[in-house]
């Protein structure tokens, strides 16, 4: 079904009732929209169509606000993996809640949505401005997280016990569904707590905002793999580099890391099927060819190959076979038959991108979200996502959101890109 | 005077005549558009009052040349102060240009618009793949650099004597023009020599493109230089760490660098005039509060201050007094006046930061930039220089980003999240 | 048996013919000797014993050389698993030949061993001062390497061949016994070619030499795996980080990361044995009092605990078990048993580590171990290895070098630190 | 005069009295000595003639100690000009303090020596392992600092009030200075107070330790410097970059940093003098055989060319000209007089090195530092600073530490290296 303006209309407790307490600020107007479509031909066919083109809604300060300033009680929490920037988020919301709009008190919940459910006995953490100074410096986040959904009737219960009026949820696609959820649930108990995400997800995948915190860092990071990896591919004959990078359905980090590193032979991605015998046989070639190669695998690649049904992780997330261990193998295995000697060394840095702080781009951008998130819930918004469209800072509906995975198109420019960087062929099948 | 869509119509030394030898590419149709404006309401207004929207070229490969592949001479040159990524766009050209269009011939010209002069006695560096391996790990231009203009007449003379059907030009401001000049020449003599520019700034601040290559790269780094003089500020009583940084007239890093390190207290940018009185006065105010100040200046800031004339540099740039100095001299001298003692450290990392390689970032932008430069000049564009928009790659006329510089706006949001993030006065005079 | 004087001379081709080309340098007479023993009492002791104190002969260039300047063709091999800062003793080695003693020719073997073997085909690489321009900003090796020993004969066989006089070997124990062996059959045949080895082992266990390079820039690199290991600690309930470092005998990679970086809450290394049992129930106690933990552990630590007899690799060093992932395995077990939920990430960043390019330290210490190389080499010294010994570098005779292994001293003040530094408990068994 | 023993003799405040509460500890005797000479032929010399050879007393903890565990209160104060590792070591003294010997209070002075003078008004504060939690994180001092001395008797009036038993100074020559005539003091009036050096200086510098804390790092950070001039003076015709380093009597940093890099062409040191005259021959010849040339200068370098009699700094040091400015102008100049265009790039690093974090080998460096001047203290030595010398941490009486600078000794094999990397000539009048 194709996308429809009401796709894009934000939920909201109420109007503005309350005078925002900054000065000399430049507020956004509620009517502002940033166009969805960037091309020409395309938005002037809907309107000449006499449709209004699909557009976000612009985040930034309102000059009303619907909470009463002074008066806010907010919560913080952080789901699912570490992904560089979380702090700074973190940071920056607490930042706003206290210096733009006086907060009365901020509770930081430990230990992801389990920090929302009394059993866990996590102790909600009370932060101000001291307690969040230089967090940024180290990765990770201060709050701690895990995995996987909890109750959303509790949860909101506990919200209720609080006396909270806003809710900031720092996760990706699962936990965005438990925002959209709870604010379901407090809608249906005809609460005023407004419930707004911020879009962690260091594969970049959530549909509707062009880029996601920490991602920056992470292809950045993934460089520092890619480079050992094609140390010790030169450094052996017909050495071969493999090296595994997140990516459960998109393959961005591993992409971007190919144009960023003009070292990357092969670069995989979920989202462009191969089969092994092509794989190889051109592999092989190129090692016949240049006596050494860099492989770059997304984890969600080569799904297919590996026949596995694994079921699923606490998060709800469908596990997947390990596509770095299989290659491996496989790799091994075929220049063994072929008895061609190959010197494969095989690099998984997960935990080590995603552990880093977050790069000076990554930091900027997440004191930007952090501060929207705010004007956000401070307007009343509601069960809406941050977002980052052409530019501009937006205001996504979280079902939109959710609705769709962002991934590569491979009959796009990046992905043309990609092949004409590393020299892979477009189809290995 | 409003712009006009025919500011956006790039030049075209004729029709493409020959196949694109490239296979398998997503080819881009040369009526492709990304719209300037980006707000529903503009481009709606636009419409409905019987007006096309203003639009930028989408740039990328076409399906049909105007040169025949196989038989390109082209030529590079690097003009003006190094940048983060020079090396990666030599690389990205040079590359292009082989693998995509198998170009028989490829002059590095050295030292500027220098090379293009006989007199100089600087030899062209023929270019291929193998003299651009890895030159994107250092710094710098392996083709060097060297500021100001040249004779046009006898640049285009050097072209022609080459037997040149495309040249790109590296470069600011001073260089486009030069670039422009020279495609004007060329139109003159009926000669069929593209001129194609890759917008070189570190300021970021060339009109009509929203961010170039090195900008991300030197924000990075100047945060380097803002920690230490945070580090300076905090180890002595009433410390005060003072960062000249990059920003003639546009005072974007500052502004982004501000962002990104919390550690910033005043971010001084020419675009916000200030007084000394009011600054010193905050200034004061803030050490007696809180013991010690973190100030970032953009090098073109407070020029109004210093009564300085002092005449142009050879690429004709308007010389500028050093408000770096000339600020540190009069803090110290406010605060001998007023019998406080201070500390202040002051920190110039002007070279540090225009040295370094490009980051993952700029490195995979300089990729894309230099691949869709050549593209522009396979297809007969001229005169044009390479942007980026909304997320995507443009044509910019030269005549068109040369007409007005790119600044902050201090009624934008970008410049309230400084002042958010900084907390200085919106106003210091 | 207690070490001899007779230990530590070293063999020499024959006595000093020619005279150094090298102007205004301070050479080392013969007979300088730095001491063993730095303590005291020791010293004395041996004296009034009537004895000489053992002593090493100090490297440096000598005023009278056995081979003739400008004569000279040398070789170069780089042999087992990768280790920072090869290309800068190869760059020192090729400039020292060239700038001092205005060597003839300078073969690069590609691929260690195999290298001096016809067979494999690998041509030799001609060397100069061009080739290994910048070649340290890489990490790895550019000559390759491989492990595992080849035949004695053939090799001296091709040295010969090629009219080669001196042949230097980087390359850990195994690689420094084929250079001794070499040595030996080139003294059976009385040839003159000296061989002189430099001492690569990641791990700085090589017996009689204080530090190897290297080893300083991994340290540095394992604090990152660290850094993220803690990271992530910290963002889970019960949280444990557990590192595999380098270091199959001898843990100091681990005990000095453990003593740079903070936040390493247990050292696990293969000279202090641990049982399973008292270590789980520390790290269990460990993680109900603070609720997180950090685990180093090196790749040769708890062997006695795997029962695994796993042979021999091509360099003929023992296999070892995979401690990583049996501890990995083993903690998630006991915490499945005592139903404790605990996150375990584990991070083995081992190819990350080797493939960096040497930090400055080791940078300059690569190129003074070259130099003494080659002055070694000149004067006609053979089968030595250059050490470092308190401060000064030494010729080492590789029989000394390779006759016993450094380790860690339980007993040791560097142990005690680290205990002092993690706050484990001294026994664990 | 020559050394004697006697000058090595560290002073106690009395005998051992209390065991020491630390367990499984290999506590170090008091009578084991670490050879001053390293040279076989001059220790026996010296004991032949019948003499005890010099010898240092070895650091590390006693079993028996003056002070009674648990009823300590030491003070803390950090010195003159920032240094990578002051956190490290704080960290590392309070750590020790309250782990191995449960010190009942530690007080950290603010801002230098002024913290011990009352009219100041900087409160002292309490420290313990929560505030030094991750402080070597950042660089810097948590302390601050301050330059010069102030009234001894007054401090010790204000140890005496606070009831302080140990006083950890960190700083350099000026600073132990202070601390000498402290420890005098306390003397005279009977007191039984331990004031406990730790020998802080970025030049490496001070006399019987032979390296000091930060040193590494501030020779790594000095690199990116050099590389950043390396890359300007390549990116321009006839490019020079000029790098003022620390140094200001001895040029350590300076000589390793060329070590480091291979980009240095000059390398200019206090120790080294050289003419104008000279130099710029010499660099003129360079620029016109290779077209480019870096230069490192040390800030003490030179001085004689300048007659500048600039009076003393707040610590007491003589002020120098700016040998930095005056070389960029005199080879301006130079280049003006003989018609040769040069593109000077001229980089004044210094506070961005004394900012930075100590890297991973100062980090441990300082650990081990910090916790042997506990020991120090904890056993009664006192006018002592905590040295290292052939590998082992050592006790030095301040008075033997101030005694003599520590330089680079022209005719030694450092400053070779140093000739042979750059390929300067050793001698430029």
């Amino acid at each position: 079904m194709p996308l429809q303006q009401s796709d894009f209309t934000v939920d909201r407790l109420g109007p503005g009732e309350f005078d925002s307490p900054m000065r000399n600020v430049p507020f956004i107007r509620d009517d502002r929209r940033v166009l969805y479509a960037a091309e020409a031909a395309e938005v002037c066919a809907e309107i000449e169509a006499g449709r209004k083109p699909l557009a976000f809604e612009i985040a930034g300060p309102r000059e009303r606000l619907f909470f009463k300033p002074g008066t806010v009680r907010a919560g913080l929490v952080t789901c699912g993996g570490l992904c560089p920037g979380l702090n700074d988020v973190i940071r920056a919301v607490v930042l706003s809640l206290e210096h733009h709009y006086q907060a009365e008190v901020i509770y930081g919940f430990r230990y992801g949505y389990e920090g929302l459910i009394d059993d866990y006995g996590h102790e909600p953490w009370l932060l101000d401005s001291e307690e969040v100074d230089h967090i940024e410096d180290a990765g990770g986040t201060i709050l701690g997280s895990s995995r996987g959904p909890q109750d959303v009737g509790r949860m909101v219960d506990r919200l209720e016990q609080l006396g909270i009026n806003m809710l900031f949820v720092i996760g990706g696609d699962g936990t965005l569904r438990g925002g959209r959820d709870m604010a379901a649930e407090i809608h249906r108990r005809g609460s005023n707590i407004a419930v707004i995400g911020l879009p962690k997800t260091i594969d970049n995948d959530i549909g509707f905002i062009q880029m996601s915190f920490g991602f920056q860092t992470a292809v950045a990071e993934a460089g520092q793999a890619i480079a050992a990896a094609h140390v010790e591919a030169k450094g052996a004959r017909n050495g071969i580099g493999l090296v595994k990078l997140m990516g459960r359905h998109s393959g961005f980090i591993a992409a971007h890391a190919a144009l960023a590193g003009s070292q990357v032979n092969f670069c995989l991605v979920p989202e462009c099927p191969f089969t092994l015998e092509s794989f190889l046989g051109t592999l092989q070639a190129r090692l016949e060819r240049r006596g050494h190669a860099v492989i770059v695998v997304a984890e969600g690649a080569g799904q297919d190959l590996m026949e596995a049904n694994l079921g699923r992780d606490a998060s709800g997330n469908v596990k997947l076979g390990d596509i770095g261990l299989f290659l491996r193998d496989e790799i091994k295995a075929h220049f063994g038959r072929v008895k061609m000697p190959v010197g494969l060394k095989y690099i998984d840095p997960s935990y080590m991108i995603r552990g880093v702080p977050a790069n000076a781009f990554d930091s900027a951008f997440c004191l930007l979200l952090g501060h929207n998130a705010v004007h956000a819930a401070m307007s009343g918004r509601t069960n809406v996502v941050v977002g980052f469209w052409r530019n501009e800072f937006t205001h996504v509906p979280i079902p939109l959101a959710t609705s769709a995975r962002k991934q590569i198109v491979p009959d796009s420019r990046l992905w043309s890109s990609v092949l004409a960087s590393t020299g892979q062929p477009r189809e290995m099948v």
